[in-house]
C-alpha cells in the first residue's frame, strides 16, 4: 500500500488523539506525516524536508538517524532489553547512573519514562524525605510563575501555565507561585542580575515565613521553556540555594529540557555553581530516541530512606523503571558529549548564530535572547493569530518553528551547521515578512 | 573489564535507587545483576539463569530477546525513531491506533509512556468532557478498595494500598473507594457470581446518591494485580457498565496489567462483553520492550473536545508521545498474536499448569485462582517473613517469583513451555516446604 501525506494524515486524525491540539484546528493547518529523519532534517510522504527547529520537542541533540545512537540501542537488543529493576539490575543503568553521578554529583538516580513522572517522583521523594527526618508539617511546594513541570496531577500543581492548568484547578492541591526573575519583567534601568536579586528577595520573604510548611522549591533554572524561553540570570540561582540551605528546604532543580548542554553548560545550575538537591532529567538523556527520565538526589537524601522500617523507604514504581534499551541510549549520548566535544562546538554555533541574527534588526522585535543552543525574540505583530500564521508560514518553506504565543525561538538539534543555520534564519525572515 | 555479579550489584547499590524497594532490606537480599535474557530465561553474569516467573513485573509477553520484536525496532530505526506528535504524526502510532481500535471498539488513542501517566490522562479526559459537555459539577472519581493504578499523585489518590498511599495522604485529593468485589471476601456458602452482584449492589448505592459530583469509576477489570491478584466475577462489570451508563459516570477500564492476553481475552473487559469509556494500556503493549501507555476512548467522547475554543480541547503532552521506536515494537507484538494464535495456545497451557497444580493439595495453601496466564494462592505459612525467606528461596533455584504478601503467584511470559511449567511447579514446591 502506497502511503501519501493526504492518506496518513486522515487516518492519523481518525484515530490518533495528538497532544498539546485542539484537534478542530487541523482543519486548518494541516497535520504532517513524517517518514523519515537524517540530521537536523525531517521528511514526509511527499518528500518534502522540513528543518527540525525544535528538536522534536527538544528532545533531539544529535540529529535523526545517529549512527553511534542506533548502534548503541542494536547492540543492546542482543544482549538484554528490558528486566524488572526491583531486585534486579543491569550494566546499562548502572553505568548510567555512575556517568550521571560524576556529572551532577547527586550520587542516586530513580528512573521513570516520562518527565512529567520525574517531577512527580522529585516532590515525593522531598516530602518524604522530611516525614522521614524532620522538622514535621513540611508537606507544601513551592514553584515560579509561568514555570512548567508536567501535566500529570501532582507536576500539573506547581506548574504555572493557565491554558494547561486552569480546566483542572478542582483537581490540583493549591500551590503558591513566586515572581518569575524573567529579565523581560525587570523595571526600566534595571539590569537582569538587580531584577533576579529582587526577586530573589520575595522567594526569601515568602520562604522566611512558611519554610516550617514547605518541603521543596521546584524551577526550571535559567530558562522557562514552556513559557516562551523566559530566561534569568544566574543570581537568582545563587540566592535561592543560599536561602534554601538557612530556611532547611530543598531545591528542585528542573533540567528536563535545559540539561544535557542546551544551555550551553552541561547542566543549567553549573552556570550558578550550584548543585540542587533533586534534578530532574529527561527529554536529550536519550539523544531524543526513547522515553526515559531520572531523579538524581544527594546521598545524604538517599541516606534518609534507608531504614529498618519498609514504609521509610521510596517504594514508588514504574513498571519500565531503567528500561535497558534507554538506558543504552542515553550511555550512547553520554559518549557523544564525551567524544566530540560538543559544548566547545556548540560554543562557535551559537556565536555564528548570534553574529547572523544581526538581520532582524529592520523587524518589529523585542527582546532577542541566547543562551547555549536556545535563542528567542518576541515579535509585536499588526494582527491576532501570529502564532498560527507564522508556524503555517515557516513550515511551508520546510521550516518547523513553534511559537509560544509572540515568541518566535530556535531550538535545533546541536548538530546544525551555519549554512543550515543561516537557512532557518532566512527562512525565518521571510516567515515574519509575511505575518507580521 | 569483567564484570562479576559481586561487582556489578555494589556498583548498583552505590548509584541506583531501586523501585519499589526498602534499600536496606538488599543487605540481605542480594540484587540479582542479570547479563542477557533469552525466551522465558534471565541469566546474570555468573551465568546463572532465572525462570522469569512474573514476565519481568508483568511487561513481557514473548520472551526475552524476541527476533520479530528486535527486527521490528531495528528496522524502525533505520527509518525514524522519534518526532514531535503535535503537529505531526507518522506510520507506526497511526496503524498502532487504528489496530489497538479494531481490537477495542474506541476510536482515538492518547499516548504516553508511564503507565500512571495514563491513569492521570483518562482521569483528567473524563473530568474534562464533564466540564466540556455537563452535568457541571461532576469531578470526583471513584475506585475500588485494594486497587492499583500507579503512583504519581493523581494516580495514587485512586490506588488503594496502604503501603504506597499513606506515606504521601497529605499530598493526595481525597478519594471513596467501594467494596473490591475479591471472591475470598464472599461470605460462606456465597458464590463468587453473587459476591459480585452485591458489590454491585454496594457500588449502584453509593452513585446513585453521588452521580452528580462523580465524573468516572477506575477499576481493573477481573483481576486486582497489585494486591495479591485478586480475581472477581465478570458480572461485576455488566453491572458496573450499566449502572454508569444510568447515572452518567464514565466508566475506565484500567487494562495496563491485564491487558493483551493476560486474563485469556485479548482485554479482560471483552469477558463480561462491555465496553468501558476509557481504556488505559501500557506493560504488555510492546511485549516488554519499551515504555508505552495509551489511553483509548470513544468518538463522542473525542468529539467533546473538537471544538473552535482551544481549552476545550485536551492540551495534555509528554514530550516522548508516540514515540515511534515504541509503537514500532507494538505493533510487531500485535502481529506476533494474529500470526501466533497466541491467544488459543495460552489455553492449552492454561489448561495444563492448572492439571498440574493438583500437585500443591498436601500443602497450607488456600484459593487456588487462575484466570488466563494468571495463576496464584495464598499461603498460610508457620512463621512471619514468608514473602521473602520465599522470594530468596525461589531465587536461588533459579526461579524469580515476587510473592505480595503470603500470595504466591505466576505471571510467566506467554511462550513459557510445558517442560517449563513444570520445573516452574518443581521449585516453587521446594520452595514453599523450605518456607511454610
Amino acid at each position: 500500500m502506497s502511503i501519501s501525506n493526504t492518506s496518513l494524515l486522515q487516518r492519523s486524525l481518525a484515530s490518533v488523539w495528538h497532544p498539546c491540539t485542539q484537534m478542530k484546528q487541523h482543519e486548518m493547518l494541516p497535520l504532517v506525516p513524517i517518514k523519515r529523519g537524517e540530521g537536523v532534517w525531517l521528511e514526509d510522504f511527499d518528500g518534502k524536508r522540513y528543518l527540525d527547529g525544535v528538536s522534536s520537542w527538544w528532545v533531539n541533540l544529535f540529529g535523526h538517524n545517529h549512527p553511534h545512537i542506533k548502534q548503541a540501542i542494536t547492540a543492546q537488543l542482543d544482549q538484554l532489553e528490558h528486566v524488572i529493576l526491583a531486585g534486579f539490575t543491569h550494566e546499562p543503568v548502572v553505568r548510567l547512573s555512575e556517568q550521571l553521578s560524576i556529572l551532577t554529583g547527586l550520587g542516586h538516580s530513580f528512573y521513570a519514562s516520562d518527565g512529567a513522572s520525574a517531577t512527580e517522583i522529585a516532590l515525593k521523594m522531598s516530602f518524604h524525605y522530611w516525614r522521614n527526618r524532620g522538622p514535621a508539617g513540611k508537606t507544601r511546594f513551592l514553584s515560579l510563575q509561568n514555570g512548567y513541570h508536567g501535566e500529570t496531577l501532582g507536576s500539573l500543581s506547581v506548574t504555572d501555565v493557565a491554558l494547561f492548568k486552569d480546566t483542572y484547578a478542582p483537581l490540583l492541591r493549591e500551590s503558591v507561585t513566586l515572581p518569575s526573575p524573567d529579565w523581560r519583567l525587570a523595571e526600566a534601568g534595571e539590569s537582569a542580575e538587580q531584577y533576579a536579586l529582587r526577586c530573589a528577595g520575595f522567594a526569601e520573604e515568602y520562604i522566611a515565613q512558611h519554610h516550617d510548611e514547605l518541603a521543596a522549591v521546584i524551577l526550571e533554572p535559567l530558562v522557562q521553556c514552556a513559557t516562551g524561553m523566559a530566561m534569568y540570570h544566574p543570581a537568582y540561582l545563587q540566592q535561592l540555594r543560599d536561602i534554601c540551605d538557612r530556611y532547611q528546604v530543598h531545591l528542585v532543580a528542573d533540567e528536563i529540557a535545559v540539561g544535557f548542554g542546551r544551555t550551553g553548560t552541561m547542566f543549567a545550575t553549573e552556570q550558578a555553581g550550584i548543585r540542587p538537591d533533586f534534578i530532574c532529567l529527561s527529554k536529550g538523556i536519550t539523544g531524543g530516541y526513547l522515553p526515559l527520565s531520572v531523579v538524581q538526589t544527594t546521598d545524604e537524601i538517599y541516606a534518609a530512606f534507608y531504614d529498618d522500617k519498609v514504609t521509610r523507604g521510596f517504594l514508588h514504581s514504574h513498571s519500565y523503571t531503567g528500561n535497558a534499551l534507554a538506558c543504552s541510549a542515553a550511555l550512547a549520548t553520554l559518549e557523544i558529549f564525551a567524544q566530540h566535544d560538543v559544548l566547545n562546538s556548540n560554543r562557535s554555533k551559537t556565536k555564528y548564530l548570534n553574529h547572523q541574527l544581526a538581520a532582524l534588526a529592520d523587524l518589529p522585535v523585542a527582546h532577542l535572547r541566547n543562551l547555549g543552543m536556545i535563542w528567542a525574540f518576541d515579535v509585536a505583530p499588526s494582527q491576532p493569530g501570529f502564532q498560527q500564521h507564522f508556524y503555517q508560514a515557516a513550515l511551508q518553506r520546510g521550516l518547523l518553528l513553534r511559537p509560544v504565543g509572540n515568541t518566535v525561538y530556535f531550538m535545533p538539534p546541536y548538530v546544525i551547521s551555519e549554512a543550515e543555520m543561516d537557512w532557518m534564519l532566512e527562512q525565518t525572515l521571510h516567515a515574519l515578512k509575511e505575518t507580521i
